[in-house]
């Protein structure tokens, strides 16, 4: 594999996976919301990560979803595509089947549940990257999995020959900026929550940050984000990271994430579609709520 | 269901799962080692909970392992057979399952990595429990699970018809003091880390307490901890809470629970077999650190 | 100085300072509480802690205490004097000025404001035990003082000579557990927060606790929770428990301690007086909650 | 008053108190250090913070120490006097004698020790601000003092007369990020740890940030922290963030702050003389490291 070849940057989004009522995958309004993405301007797409539900779908289900997206996608951008397990065997084979589907990267958490060491999580990540060499994003969110990946072990990560890039969502502001201090001169960093350190991780020196919430409502703005900021246009910027930050706001204060930014989807007018159990579609005076605070931020809701 | 016919209390072991070093389950160490925990007078056994690597357990697997206990102990102590999965059909199916092969009681934690609501967890709870309504014991583990069940949350699961007992395992000392006082009165209170706060929590009017290091290293004090508070020998109580603290502190420094558990066991004699990725057995320096510690606490150990 | 002469253990009490409406100290109040205190049947007094809003008095004040509480006392309980301060020369000042009044013990917590490590730690107790000789309470509350004493170097300054009794009130259940394993030979331990952790830090091997909301509101009861473990009846313990929890957590709900307490007792017919700014005495619909919250427990309540 | 002349901004300086060997004020170095931070371009000087040892000064020092500032700054730059005690009424006293001296603004923390709630809080800087009437820059430093000020209060203090600036040194980057957002409209907000947050909270709209241990041993790079970012010069700017974040890494792992930063400076030749009990000078091993680390960064180093 090329290292160099992997160009991954910008305002990337990590895709919903809509479900009908019933709990199956709907995949027409999943393939119209990837070409909506596309349509605001995002820089790469995530498959099957946290905001796809990853947690409520099989194996087969994601590698459909992965194959779907190349599909839609064509090469416009890179996608990449979460195959997180607890086995690092699971990792592999599911790997392997999406990178057969044209995947341009996998995306890898650490272990959850079992609350490894840092050895072992080398380790477990060792193993997949021996076996795949293939571009890898490894993903650290501990507030999610319990476990999180130290600013030491991701400098030993780096190292490792198929990653090339890491998603940084650690809610701790000391780890977000000693990671970019320390891993970006040999990989991609990429920032989670956008809405809130989108400017000031670019200011640090990341590479780019995923948008959900943001730009699944938003559209075209949350891109912007990024390119006003790439431009040098840090007024611009700062209206734009406040927007951003309002919209994910109200979709966090709703409920329970992405069930309710799949609710918040639906009542712009975008296909979010359903939830799987054990999440819930928000409803009742949480719903009316979302729709007003939507509104206030000039966005067209119909309830 | 009848609730009053639930009796759990005292020192309940979760067993582990031995491996081979292949991965295979050992099934014959398995059987052995709870023949073990019976012989040093355990009141209940817990099979594939987290001391059981659950989270690399199949299905298929974790029925298997519930049919054995369930021969081997054949109604000696109530069994009762971990069925936790992120989706409530999946502990459903499975949970039936483990009812047909015998098991006594169903232990389900709340749905990891996907963050759920207290309400969303209620709802998961709820249904499980309507639709099996055989005894359930609800199991609190926020510092592995990154999602905690509030007190006020145990409070309404308490009227659930198959919520009989509560496992409170948070590492925070007022959420297990407020459990004890607020749900005991309806639920069996049994608290984690016996090697800690089993003295302490049985003060305060807990059932029972969970054995794990302590007991599967140890053996018999770990049961007499609790026997001892029972017979309000507390002198005896407090050294023999000493010993099962330093057992399982020489454990769990070690390495990963319970790998090193496993390690442990080994080491002592007893069969604990090889954990499966991504955990490691303990090894070098840190193994032989093991040695000496579980050696200075008179245990007769070879590496 | 005679280590073994010292015999502090049981229900000791921290005791407010009562002041008039414009911020003087109201002195027969005081003197009033410090009898009811001793009916009660308290086994220690502490002067000018926490509790008697030592940060709002000057070194005059409260040596005028110390020496009232002497007088009061006649030693019937060991008096312990309160002389924290940032500089260990001003400590060791009004140390000596305290014992000259007769106190039994001084209590000294770390300095606060300057976060000291835990070697700065030691020697500032070093130089205040080698300049007293004198017994001494070392007083550890973390979540006040934002400095916390390690387990380790609790160890270290159980060694100093003036050093004869700890008092823990760290928050963090692991470390009361482990300050009464690794000290209680050496030191009396007492632990802070009464209301939910004496009986289970009884059960574990402490020698006393602090007694403050509960003890100075209810009297009585709250030093039997010591007798009645003392005794060995732990029923009649868990209820006593119960019983303080219930009048603490009310007080606490109020306001900010020590003020909610003080607006306690008034209620309750005892001599709590007025805080000092910036502490305000709880009013309103706080004030009625609180009484009717101290209703409920059965206590005779004139707003 | 007049809010409007207030124009606190940029790089502002907190600076040391440098004391002899016997814990007197050195006010000669104390001097030549305010002339070397205007030398190296500061904004703002802040007198007796925590960086000067407040905790550590009597009333009558403080106040020396304003006059002394006043004096030798000639207006060059504001000169912000810190004035925090528990008591509102001690805040009172001592201001009113600063402002007497000539200094341009107050520095004021919450009361610390006493826990207050946040309205507590609200009518201490009510008091304070209605009493004096003069600029008063509101500092929250949770970590140190054990109180928070929200940002529910900070928005509720700025309506005060008084209150024109925050300094938000929360480690919490969301109550960093949310104090720009919602009172940068009517306050001047200036955030701490400029070594790791200078750049970063610029982007997001701060007006400036607290230079200290990066501005008291490189001098100018840190002041350029400022200047580069306001020029849009982002690259140079990521570079100065860089150096003083490694400076300030190598002062704080040496010891207690900001004892190491005195060490520091003597180290470099600047003028930072002896801590106050209960803080010591670095020493031994660590006072070595120190030397190297700052010989890293290309500082000439004199043991």
């Amino acid at each position: 594999m090329d290292r160099n070849s992997v160009n991954w940057y910008g305002s990337i989004t990590a895709v919903v996976t809509p479900f009908y009522k019933d709990g199956e995958i709907d995949i027409n309004s999943y393939t119209q919301n990837v070409e909506l993405c596309l349509e605001a301007g995002v820089h790469g797409i995530v498959v099957t990560g946290c905001t796809g539900e990853a947690w409520a779908l099989t194996d087969r289900e994601k590698l459909l979803l992965a194959k779907r997206t190349v599909e839609v996608v064509r090469k416009r951008v890179p996608v990449i595509s979460g195959t997180t397990s607890i086995s690092p065997s699971d990792v592999i084979a599911l790997s392997k089947e999406c990178i057969k589907a044209g995947v341009d990267g996998i995306m890898v958490s650490a272990p959850y549940d079992c609350l490894p060491s840092q050895d072992e999580i080398y380790e477990h990540f060792k193993l997949i990257s021996d076996e795949l060499k293939f571009p890898m994003l490894v993903y650290n969110i501990p507030s999610r999995l319990g476990v999180n990946l130290s600013v030491q072990l991701m400098d030993r990560l780096a190292e490792l020959e198929s990653v090339v890039a890491i998603k940084q969502s650690s809610k701790d502001y000391m780890d977000v900026f000693n990671t970019i201090k320390t891993v970006s001169d040999r990989l991609r960093v990429i920032v989670g929550y956008s809405s809130n350190r989108g400017l000031p991780c670019m200011a640090l020196g990341a590479d780019g940050f995923t948008s959900t919430s943001d730009l699944q409502v938003l559209g075209k703005p949350a891109v912007e984000l990024y390119n006003a900021y790439a431009e040098g246009d840090m007024v611009r910027a700062r209206v734009l990271q406040e927007l951003c930050f309002k919209t994910a706001s109200a979709v966090s204060a709703a409920g329970t994430f992405p069930a309710s930014l799949k609710s918040a989807m639906n009542l712009v007018g975008r296909p979010g579609g359903y939830p799987r159990r054990p999440l819930l579609p928000v409803a009742g005076a949480k719903l009316e709520k979302l729709a007003s605070d939507l509104a206030a931020l000039n966005l067209k809701v119909s309830l």
